[in-house]
C-alpha cells in the first residue's frame, strides 16, 4: 500500500496509524492501527470516528490484512469490523466493497488492498467536491455555527461540513463560526476548535444549549453539520443535538444545511425512523458528577426530518 | 432571628449558614455565610444560587448584620449584594424590601431582621401554594422534563418547577423526571438528581442537547421549569438552555410551563429583551477541555418569549 498522509490518519510503510481523537487537543498522539480488531476498538471508543473516516479506516485496515492472514479470518475481520458501530453507513458500504471482491485467484488480496486505497482517495476527491460546492454559498462576513466536527479529522480529506468552512476562509471569505461544545463527548470543543485553530479561522466555542439564544440575538448566517447516515426521503443521523439545532434554525429562520458524502446515502432506508440510533455507555453522560443511583440515557445520534433541512449537500 | 432549618441553609444561634451547591452531590458541607460580603462571594461563584434563593439569603445575611455594624456600613453592603448577580429580579426585590425600612429610632435593627424573616418564611409558603397549583397540571404516569435546578435547593421552599413535581409524586402519581444535565455547570446533573433521589422519584439524566430527540422519540408529556425574571408581557428569563428547549417544546406539541412565585415579576421591565443577561467566565465553559487560544461565549441566562410559553404558573 501507498504511503499516505493526511491529518487523521498516515500509511507508513505498510502499517496504517492514525490519530487518536481522545486525546486531542492536549496531546497528538499516533497508534499503530493495522490490525482490524484493534481498529475495531478504536473505532469504538472513538479514537477514530466520523462517519467518512470510519469507513476508510476500516477498509485499510482490512486492504492491509487482507495479505496477512487466511480469507476466512480475514471475512470474520470484516464482519467484526463492520458492526463497529451502527449508525454510520459508510462503514458498511465500504467494508461491503471489500467483501464483494472475488476471492478467485492470488491476486485477491491485492485488489482488496487496492480497492481499500481506492475508497480513501475517493473521499479525499469527495470533501474536495463538497468543499467547493458549498463554499460558494458563504458570503463575506457570515457567521456560521457547526456542531460535532465534520472536518479533516472526521474524513480522509478536508472534511464535509468544516470542509466546506474551511474553503470559505481559503478563499478569503471573512467569517466567524460558533462551535457547539457537544456533549457528551465535546468533540466540537476538542476537535473542531483543534482544526479551526490549525486553520487561524476566527472562532467560538458555546455549550450546545447556547446556540438557541445565540440566534436569538446575534445575526447567524447559516449553520453547517455532517451526517451519519441520509435515508432515501433525505432524513439525516447525525450527533446528538443536530435535531435540536435544526428546529431552532427554522424558529428563527437560519438556512440549514447537511454536507455529506454520497457514501452517507442509504437508499434502502426509506426514512429516518428506519435508521438504527446507537445508545453508548450512560458513564459518558454522567462522567462522575451526578449521583450513583442515577441513570442516564445517551443515545449518540438524533434524526433530523427533511423538512428542517434547507439543503442537503451531496458529491 | 428564630432558628430555622431548611434543604439550602439553616439559621442557628443568630448564625446563618448555607449548603455550598458547587461541593454537591458529591460532599454536604455547610458554610457560615452571615457576613453580608462572604454572602456576595458565595452568590457570585454559585455555591448559593436558584433567584428566589438568592434573594432570601442576602436578606438573612443583611437581617443579622443590620444589628452588628453602621447604618452607613450596612447601606454599602446591601448595595453590593443587590447587585452580586444582574438577572434574577429577586435579589433586588428583596434587598429593596430592606433598604425601604426608615431607619428612624432604636427598633431599625430589629425592624430590618422581622422584614428578613419574612421574606424568607414567604418564599416557603408561595412554594408550598406554586406545588399546589402546579401538582395539579400533572397526570398519573406523566413523563416531564425538567432544566436546571428550580426545586428546594434553589429556594427556602419546596422549590418551584421541581417543587411542583415533588408535590405530584408525593400525591402518589407515577411519574418519571428527565433532567437536562444544564451546562456549564451541571446543576441539572448535580442538584436536581441529588434531589430527586433524596425524594425517590424516579428519574434520568439526559444532555441538553438530548431533550429534541427525547421529545422526538419517547412520550413527553410536560416541561416544567423556573424563572429568574418574568418581564410585565410574560416573556421569562430562565437558566441558558430554556430557549432551546420551549422552542422544541413548540415543535413537537409538549406543554411548556414557567413556575415561578411573584418575587420574579418585573413589572418595571416591559419585555424579554430589557432583561440583562449575565455573562459569565468562559472557563466555566472550555474547562480546559479546548485549545487554549479559542474563545468561549458564556451567557448565564436566555429568554423565553411569552408566546413559546403554555402557561406560566404563579403564585
Amino acid at each position: 500500500m501507498n504511503n499516505l498522509t493526511r491529518t487523521s490518519f498516515k500509511i507508513d510503510s505498510g502499517e496504517l496509524f492514525v490519530l487518536d481523537q481522545r486525546k486531542l487537543p492536549q496531546e497528538e498522539l499516533w497508534v499503530k492501527a493495522s490490525d482490524p480488531q484493534v481498529m475495531c476498538e478504536l473505532i469504538k471508543s472513538l479514537a477514530v470516528r466520523g462517519a467518512p473516516l470510519i469507513g476508510v479506516a476500516a477498509a485499510l485496515a482490512l486492504g492491509l490484512n487482507a495479505k496477512r492472514v487466511s480469507r476466512e479470518v480475514w471475512l470474520n475481520n470484516a464482519k467484526i469490523l463492520r458492526s463497529a458501530r451502527p449508525t454510520a453507513v459508510n462503514l458498511m458500504h465500504a467494508v461491503d466493497r471489500l467483501t464483494k471482491i472475488s476471492p478467485e485467484g492470488e491476486a485477491w488480496s491485492e485488489m482488496v488492498a487496492v480497492e481499500a486505497e481506492k475508497i480513501a482517495l475517493e473521499d479525499i476527491d469527495l470533501c474536495l467536491r463538497l468543499a467547493q460546492k458549498g463554499a460558494s454559498l458563504i458570503n463575506d462576513g457570515d457567521q456560521i455555527i457547526t456542531h460535532c466536527n465534520a472536518g479533516a479529522l472526521a474524513t480522509a480529506g478536508v472534511g464535509t461540513a468544516l470542509g466546506v468552512i474551511t474553503e470559505a476562509a481559503r478563499q478569503g471569505k471573512h467569517i466567524h463560526v460558533f462551535v457547539d461544545e457537544t456533549r457528551p463527548l465535546l468533540q466540537g470543543a476538542r476537535l473542531t476548535c483543534w482544526e479551526l485553530n490549525k486553520n487561524n479561522i476566527p472562532h467560538t466555542l458555546i455549550c450546545d444549549n447556547m446556540a438557541a439564544y445565540l440566534m436569538q440575538t446575534k445575526k447567524i448566517n447559516k449553520i453547517f453539520i455532517g451526517a451519519d447516515r441520509i435515508a432515501a426521503n433525505g432524513d439525516a443521523a447525525n450527533k446528538i443535538g443536530s435535531l435540536g439545532l435544526a428546529i431552532s434554525a427554522k424558529y428563527f429562520g437560519v438556512p440549514f444545511y447537511v454536507v455529506a458524502p454520497s457514501t452517507t446515502l442509504d437508499m434502502s432506508c426509506p426514512d429516518g425512523s428506519k435508521i438504527l440510533v446507537e445508545e453508548r455507555d450512560p458513564q459518558e453522560v454522567s462522567q462522575g458528577k451526578s449521583p450513583k443511583n442515577t441513570p442516564c440515557w445517551n443515545p449518540a445520534f438524533d434524526i433530523i426530518p427533511r423538512n428542517l433541512i434547507t439543503d442537503i449537500i451531496l458529491a
